[in-house]
């Protein structure tokens, strides 16, 4: 049976196609990703927050949250 | 061919675990993953660094770093 991973973010536009590699290279025979905007969709703020996402992006895997931080290459700003 | 993914750590032993989740999660078809220990593989410091590594645990992928929070949570400390 597959695990449900889903991965929360907000929009940003210079972090978020390389933070969702990450959903991306999750087993597909493991995992179902779930790719959720929380900004778009702000009645899944509250599930977010149950399953510990305490910023955004972050990717819940197996019940746990974890926090993503890309940090923009100063390059992808000129 | 198969693109090889890199998690940096430095064995946190409340995170290490969760944290090599994601590592586990990653789609053996398209990743060869390689779990590096940086207190223990100092001579990799460089390469790490080389490749974008700010803090760890990282996880090198597609050439990018991330950098990835898991916060452990209370109850692991009790």
């Amino acid at each position: 049976m597959k695990t449900k991973a889903v991965f929360y973010h907000a929009g940003c536009p210079v972090c978020v196609a390389a933070e969702q590699n990450i959903a991306a290279a999750l087993d597909p025979k493991r995992y179902d990703v779930e790719v959720v905007h929380l900004g778009s969709s702000k009645s899944r703020v509250g599930e977010a927050e149950q399953a510990g996402v305490k910023s955004v992006p972050a990717l819940v895997l197996d019940g746990l949250a974890y926090h993503i931080n890309f940090g923009a290459g100063i390059e992808a700003l000129k």
